[in-house]
This record gives C-alpha cells, sequence and structure tokens, in this order.
C-alpha cells in the first residue's frame, strides 16, 4: 500500500479511544506509528470487550497498521529512550491528563528543544488552557457539555447521547485534521509546533446552526426527534420490518410521493402544496398520513419504489445489517485481517479514499512489545541492553 | 492570522452543508477559499435559518473566511472560466451528485489534464463507485443506513438520529483530512489525485466497536441510552435543575462517591465492590441508589462536590448555556464577527488549535459574487468583459 504519509513517523503515547483514532487515520495513510505501551499492562483498551482467546477486538481494530514498543515513561531510562526516540520522529501524540507530561519532564518545552521539527499533538477533554483544563473528562462529559445532548432524541425523553463515543473518535479525527496542517506548514517553513484539540471544542464546533439559531435568533434549540426542522415529509417511518428514512426535497418529489401513495389528491391540497406548508402541517396532518402509508409496507418494497421515483430514501439498518450491505463491503469498509491473537478478524476499513496513495491495512496491531527489539536496536541499543531493560522493567 | 495553509488556492464548488464544512477548516487555516455559486439564487443555505435582515445566519458561520464569486457552470463561458481558475488552483471541492460534473465535461479526468498537480475532491452520500454510488442521499439517510441509529437512544424508542448532521459535518471533516493528506504527498511528489469521501462510510467507521462486537462476537449491537455498558456507574442523572453526566472509573472513585453519598456502607457491599460487579448490579441496583441521591442536589451542587473528589463529571448544558459557558468563552469558541448583511454576529470559532499558525476568523462570508471583479481581473478579464458576463448571466 503507498501511503500519503510514507516516511512519517509518529510517536504515539495515546491510550484508551480518542488518540489511537487519531493516529489509526495517519497509519492508514502510511505513517510509521509507534505505539508506546506500559510495560506488562498496555493499552487499556486491551481490557476492553469484545474478547477472543482472552484477547481484544477493541483493541485489534484500533491498532491495525501499528508498531509496538512498550516503555516506563516515569522511570530515568525510559524518559531517555523516549527521548532518543523523539530525536528520529515527526509527530509525537499524547492524551493524558493536562500537564501530566511536563510534570514528567517531558513535555513539550522540553522535548521542543531536543527537536524543532517536532509536531506535538494532545487531546485533553476541555483543550490546554482554561478554568476546566485540568479537569478529567470522558466521552458523556463532553457529549453533556457541549448541547449535543439537548437536541438530540425525542421531545419528552431526558438528553440523549449520542450512541458511539463521538466525543472521542471526533476529536480524534481533528487532531489528526491538526497534525496534517502542522506537517505541511513544517514542509514550507521547516518548524515544528503544538497541536491543541479538546473534546468540548469538537463536539460544539459540530452542532450546525444550533449555535446561530441561538446567537442570532436567541433560540434554545431543543429535541426534535428525526423529523428536519425545515423540510417535510423528512423523517423516520415504522414499516412492516423496521423503519425507512425518507426525505422529500422538492414540489416535484412531492407530486411523484403522492401518485406513488395513490394519493394524487394531496399533490394540490392547500394543507401540502409547498414545503413551507408541508412543513407546518407536518405534526398536525402529514405525519399521520405518511406514518399509516409506510406501515403497509416492507423496508424493501418502499426502498425500492422510491429509489426508481428519484426520492431519497434508505432504510434503518442495524449495525449487523450495516456490516454485510453491498455498497460497504464493496466500498472496502469491512476488510479481513490475519492476526497473532485472535486468527482471522473482520474491521473497518479505510474511509478516506485517495486515488493516487490508498493507504490500506497492511498490518494487525501489535502484540505488546512487539517491535521493542526492532525499535531499539535503531537507537543504538545492543540485544544484552535490550535485554537488561527488559529485566528492569523499563520495555 | 498566520494561516498553516497560506497560499493554497481552493477553488470550492460545495453547497449546503458537507463540502461548506469541508472547506471552512480550510479556509480557517489560512487556505483561499473560492466559492463558486450559482448566479441569481447562490448556495442553497442563503435560504435555510436563521435569517436577520433577510440575510442567512447558516450561510454566514459556516462561509467566513471564503472569498465568493458566480459562476454558471452550465454554459460554455462559465465552463472556460472555472477552466481557467483551476489552473491557478491546488485544490478542487465538490459535492456535486456522482458524475454530474464529469457529464458537464468539467470531471476529474478533464481538469486534471490541464492541471495535473490539481487535487479534486468530492463527497458524495455513497462514495464514487459501487451499487448505491448514483443514489440521492440526505444526512438522515447516511445515518439510517450506517447503522449509528440502532446504537443511539433509550431501549424501547424508535431508531434515533444523531441531533445535528454529523453524516454532513463529519464526511466534510474526512474530505479535509483527505485534502491535506493529499497536499503532503504532493508536496513529495509533485502529483495531484483523487479524493473520495462518503457520507455513509464516514458514520460506519465511527461506530466505535460496535462493528467488531458483530463480527467477532456475534452480537447486534442495540441502543442502551445513556449508560456505558462497560464502566458502572457511568451515566446522566436527573437532578433538580436538570441533568449531570457522572463517570466513576475506578474502585478509588467509587469509594470517594460513596463517601460523598454518606454511603459508606456500599463500599465494600458485594453488589459493588468491583467494577465488574457494578456494571452486572446496576439497572436493577445501583442506578435506583444513584437516581435518588442525585435528584436532592442542583447540578452545581453535585459538580462542585465532585470535582473536588476527582470524579469526572459535568452538567448537560443546553446549547444556550454551552454558548456562554466560560470554557467554550476561554478557548474562543465564540467569536465575533462584523458583517456586511447581519451587522455584528456571534459564531463557532476555530476548534483545531496550532501554536505557530493558529488560522482565525478574518472575514465574513461573501456577499453574492462579491470577488467576481477581483477573480476575473487575475484571470485576465477587463472590466468591459465582467460586465458582459454579468449581463449574459455567466456570472
Amino acid at each position: 500500500m503507498a501511503g500519503a504519509l510514507a516516511g512519517i513517523r509518529v510517536v504515539d503515547l495515546t491510550t484508551a479511544y480518542s488518540g489511537p483514532f487519531c493516529t489509526m487515520h495517519l497509519a492508514d495513510h502510511g505513517a510509521e506509528v509507534i505505539k508506546v505501551e506500559y510495560p506488562g499492562t498496555g493499552d487499556q483498551t486491551r481490557h476492553w470487550g469484545p474478547f477472543k482467546n482472552g484477547a481484544s477486538g477493541y483493541y485489534h481494530f484500533l491498532n491495525r497498521n501499528k508498531k509496538g514498543i512498550t516503555l516506563n515513561l516515569k522511570c530515568g531510562k525510559g524518559k531517555e529512550i523516549l527521548r532518543k526516540l523523539v530525536q528520529t520522529a515527526d509527530v509525537l501524540v499524547e492524551n493524558f491528563k493536562v500537564g501530566t507530561l511536563d510534570g514528567m519532564g517531558i513535555g513539550y518545552e522540553e522535548l521542543a528543544k531536543i527537536n524543532p521539527k517536532l509536531i506535538y499533538a494532545s487531546i485533553s477533554g476541555f483543550g490546554l488552557d482554561g478554568p476546566y483544563a485540568r479537569r478529567p473528562c470522558y466521552d458523556v462529559v463532553a457529549q453533556a457539555m457541549s448541547g449535543i445532548m439537548t437536541i438530540t432524541g425525542f421531545p419528552g425523553n431526558p438528553p440523549t447521547k449520542v450512541g458511539p463515543s463521538v466525543g472521542d473518535n471526533y476529536a480524534g479525527t481533528y487532531l489528526a485534521l491538526g497534525i496534517l496542517f502542522a506537517l505541511f506548514h513544517r514542509e514550507r517553513t521547516g518548524l515544528g509546533q503544538r497541536v491543541d484539540v479538546s473534546m468540548l471544542d469538537t463536539l460544539f464546533s459540530v452542532l450546525e446552526n444550533a449555535v446561530i439559531m441561538n446567537t442570532l435568533a436567541g433560540e434554545i434549540p431543543r429535541q426534535a426527534g428525526n423529523a428536519d426542522p425545515s423540510i417535510a415529509p423528512f423523517d423516520v417511518y415504522a414499516v412492516k420490518d423496521g423503519y425507512l428514512a425518507v426525505g422529500v426535497g422538492s414540489n416535484a418529489q412531492w407530486e411523484r410521493l403522492c401518485r406513488i401513495m395513490q394519493r394524487e389528491d394531496l399533490i394540490h391540497d392547500e394543507r401540502f402544496d409547498t414545503n413551507g406548508k408541508r412543513v407546518a402541517n407536518y405534526e398536525t396532518d402529514l405525519k399521520e398520513i405518511m406514518t399509516r402509508w409506510a406501515a403497509g409496507y416492507t423496508r424493501q418494497e418502499l426502498e425500492e419504489t422510491l429509489v426508481a421515483a428519484g426520492i431519497c430514501v434508505g432504510p434503518v439498518l442495524s449495525v449487523a445489517e450495516a456490516v454485510t450491505h453491498p455498497q460497504i463491503r464493496h466500498r472496502g469498509m469491512i476488510l479481513e485481517l490475519e492476526t497473532q491473537e485472535l486468527g482471522r478478524i473482520s474491521i473497518p476499513g479505510v474511509p478516506i479514499k485517495l486515488g493516487a496513495s490508498p493507504g490500506g491495512i497492511a498490518r494487525a496491531a501489535p502484540t505488546l512489545g512487539e517491535a521493542n527489539g526492532e525499535l531499539l536496536s535503531q537507537l543504538g541499543y545492543s540485544a544484552a541492553d535490550i535485554e537488561e531493560l527488559a529485566k528492569e522493567e523499563v520495555i
């Protein structure tokens, strides 16, 4: 696999989900990501499910393509090895609590001195500065404080979390983008720099027009279920065997939908003859008409009929159905990978497709300390040194 | 503002939310983004709320920092201008239905011929290939088919959409990252390439361990509300004046929480003395204990007490409360901007923070065709030519 980041070395001190998701993007596109884990225990995701043969599927999908070494960063010899490694690196990524690495003498200021071209990238809950900087943060807290939970879910329900930890993975993606901005900048200027992404800033930045609805119009955006507040019909409907999303974006589509429903009478019904009126009369009238109609068909029946009419439609799929969906499969979004610990596994593929430098999945996630020999030899340690370091639990 | 992408010119043919969110990131970090709109009507978001003085707040927050020109790409003269512009550009971004620009003679193959260094980046619902490639797609359909709706929300509820259009904005962010991979690759190789991101691939890639729960463990992940399936207590609780997110990640934190609740008896209660037991007995026992306790306090009371004990906590904020939160403000996540059409507005700031090349918000979104004179002069058109092009509705 030719990857856009071939030749870029990343020292990856991250654990859990946010940071490793960032470095997954970098590794998928050809960077040499050296995952640094604590000797003996390793990344906490090694203990997160699902498991097989005692090994973690969570760890494996997230850390594919990475090399793994172990290093005790609390001892002097471990820090010395890290400093040597950083001198060979382009990027360092970390998601410790703010200030932790500074306190250990391996913060940005220290490491930039020994490698001024280093890009030092941090994910935190609240950012490197501000009154909340040093607070611990989990995904659910970032989701809670961003406002996103109060605009997700159905009216009358409690605030609703986005299922997967988007506070983690979106911040990881933003950090990857920040690292690429910095790498590009370094190509032009020769200088490294610090990159700082927080989970709270990230989620706050993806609320669509909710923020400006508040600051410009003085509104407090609320939960609106699955319906779109400005287009109708545009909602999710229960059908015989599940649910279906339908979006009707124009009068021409509305007319075609009415014919499909065998309700030509509705085309020029004065409650529904413009999008504005369909929106205004959706909750009171149109929703029930759509709901009753949809209930008589299966997902597949309605999908085929509406697609043929050029109306935007899609079934609500379970994760199991998405995994086997022909479009997901065609796009390589499920790839098989041979692993030492789990055997052959199916994991999510590479979502960002580049024509000339596609990247891909070239190797399984590392066993703990798998690349200790390779990397330490490169740094000048002999086989005897390495054995000694292992005995002292430095690696 | 020094931006990492200073000197990079982006021709932005995108409309609505996904593409403009991509180019917002690029413009925030210093790229010269030339937003191309249809003469007369402009981007559809100019007609999306909230409005003030007849102008759109939606358009304005999303298109800050961009230059705007108008161009009718359906006519020969419009295409000729686009081709000249592309010869001066580094990147072209588009989110038309797949195949639209090819059909108009301004697809990737054509434009790469006249500028082999061009990075041509596309967002689509389902990707450039595969059986679903040419289907129309709105955010709700991408959310539906990705599986995310079946793992968001409360058990017993219908599948639940993430409130903001994350199918759009996350795909836009992935496309920005893809463009940066390609820009970096071009620095090293001199070659442009095609970048292809789909809304469906994007959301499928951010389901955390839901995919591997299915492929490795054979499970069908389901809605789990706000509770974490593998840590407890880790949930959102109703308090006197709203809701609060609390996460207890270790036995030491559990002990401190018990003391705060004045329930020292629970510390060694055999239902709760390990995380595994707390998870196993959460729904049946622990949830009610937590719920009753939390109900007696306000958000602020519990936030202060738990923060002091080093327990991860945060209030569920409305969007209005997030907008005025001291951490959001400290981080510059709300910035004021003077605009011609809306006066002074407050919009979301730049979420990716770079130390040496911070970027920022330097200019308001363009009025329709604002930069026609500037850009067309650069391409060699005289004032009289430009007047004629306007008369012919080419611009």
